[in-house]
């Protein structure tokens, strides 16, 4: 293990381990997006058996961001490599217990992607245990299906994306790319509309709006020329995205423009969605089989009066009244785990003598 | 004159200067703007002769971006300061000859914006010299309608503004917020765009459009996947803007996702245009008035078979049909400086005993 010589302080603590937790070995389940890293570590369940409930869950880790494009290569891996040792060193277990590691990560929109950072992975583990690397979204549609990857996931937090994955192993994928790239049914597309609204009623090119008092009052600041320097003196998504609820708020008071947001944002998602569904065939021929939609994310768990992620479902709905909405019981990181489990269980049952 | 002592080696030039080249004095006009700031100085013209032509110009200076938006506070004066220091320099000139200053920069959104740079600006100048500091659509304006504040500006390059003066002094502006507020007539809004119909034709959740393969091909490109990436390995707006050229081509090829892009460009851009007139009532009351419309940067002045700038000017003439559009013969350094001898002009035409 080249990496051990290398980075060596991470992995100190197998030498001081005596005995290991799980006979039968352990697999890794981790969650990287661009606000944290959850890694989470599970005992290899049986493949004879239905999956427990609860599921047993020997450790969870936390860090911070693991996306490549936003903090570079060297500091995600670390980032990484370092929430892996701790989940570790907490189930009182080390690498050579590992059995499955399915790292899920945010910034993972291509082969080359997923080459790379398999090939990193590589070198950190012993050669018997089987590596997965996936966009983060794979992870959260795993843990609304229990690890079975079929069916479609809609994230919309800060950003969205809508990924799927039909039971013969074709994929898909639709928005996911940025707001530049025009992600306008997300968190920040929600709200980097309003605030044109605002400037807008304030310039004359569009009509009042009572987002205009609603986003001053909660920004403190006293004219929507000051929006500008608000919007530049620090450029982070999340940040935009915060401001969501407000428009909830004024939408549900009334507003016409706020409406008329959260109704583009509806469509813009269900869109994403339907792309999906329709490249797969998830919705089979006649258009009504049925799929899972696992729906994640601070936009659609909104759950007020003013419902986006009910509005979606009804809008799909109306094209595929086969789909079915599930909102996951576990966290992506344990979609990524049970990801890693059914690939063991598959390969354990096409060759029955190992 | 505090600045002097603090930042001495800028201004030494002029304790060796023995003669002055202007006894009547000199006037700066100086447009920064986010790619470069540029510098004049010219010799204080007769207030009671017609303008020559062309207009005499001593000196000019050219620098980096002086928005302190994008590079801060301290390096944009230091860019501001500098560029003036060079251009009297070079016009063997110093700060006593010097009559008026006009700065013109972007990144003034605000009073309490131009309140801090003419602070500054008093420290560096004898107290005689007068000083105007403005937003750089100003001088833009300006350098179409040679000096005289009263007419619409329409900048349209990496970014857009609509701004507008009345004859007794009220102004108004539209757009000009950045794209996260909203600008998508701009050109980086166009070439935005484009980049996002390229990664809907590519999920499924748009049509099929020939900018997919005119994009990649240019920017090297395997996949739309890709995309993602570029995009975020350098967010600089200009480099994105950079692809309307591009657009402009597809469209004029017949493609129809082009074509839209265009359209919606030309009605954004109008818009702003047509939202400033009807505030300052620029069109008279019976919207029939005549006011000048300066038009101004790379998207506006493309001239091609798809031609931005005269479509917008027919989207206005619908509207108000006294829209005199202007193609400025100078540069918008000139038109500041211009704005500043207009100034100068006024007061002494209301108190000609000084």
């Amino acid at each position: 293990m080249k990496r051990r010589d290398r980075n060596g302080e991470i992995w100190d603590f197998e030498q001081e381990m005596s005995s290991l937790s799980s006979r039968d070995g352990v697999i890794l389940g981790l969650d990287g997006g661009t606000t944290s890293t959850v890694c989470i570590c599970m005992p290899l369940m049986s493949f004879s058996q239905k999956l427990p409930e609860p599921l047993p869950i020997l450790a969870r880790a936390i860090a911070g961001c693991s996306n490549h494009n936003s903090v570079g290569e060297t500091a995600a891996r670390e980032t990484l490599e370092q929430v892996m040792a701790e989940v570790l060193t907490k189930s009182n277990s080390n690498r050579s217990a590992v059995r499955a590691v399915c790292l899920a990560v945010s910034g993972v929109n291509h082969p080359t992607d997923q080459q790379r950072i398999l090939d990193w992975l590589r070198d950190i583990f012993p050669k018997h245990v089987k590596l997965f690397v996936q966009n983060d979204a794979v992870a959260a549609l795993a843990s609304g299906t229990m690890g079975k990857l079929h069916g479609c996931v809609l994230i919309a937090g800060t950003g969205t994306i809508s990924y799927g994955f039909t039971e013969d192993g074709r994929e898909a994928r639709a928005a996911g790319a940025g707001p530049v790239l025009g992600d306008w049914g997300s968190g920040y597309g929600i709200a980097a509309q309003a605030l044109t609204a605002v400037v807008r009623a304030h310039d004359g090119r569009g009509p009042q709006t009572a987002l205009t008092s609603s986003i001053l009052d909660i920004l403190n600041l006293s004219s929507p020329d000051e929006l500008i320097g608000w919007t530049y003196a620090d450029p982070s998504w999340a940040r935009i995205a915060a401001l969501v609820p407000l428009v909830v708020s004024c939408a549900e008071a009334g507003d016409q423009v706020a409406n008329q947001i959260l109704h583009d944002s509806v469509k813009d998602l269900a869109e994403s969605v339907k792309a999906v569904v329709r490249r797969l065939g998830l919705c089979g021929e006649d258009g009504m089989d049925p799929f899972p939609l696992v729906m994640v994310g601070g936009v659609l768990e909104a759950n007020k009066r003013w419902d986006i992620g009910n509005e979606v479902i009804k809008r799909i709905c109306e094209s595929y009244p086969g789909v079915h909405p599930v909102r996951p019981k576990v966290e992506p990181a344990v979609g990524a785990a049970l990801l890693a489990w059914r690939f063991l269980k598959k390969e354990s049952e096409a060759k029955p003598a190992t």
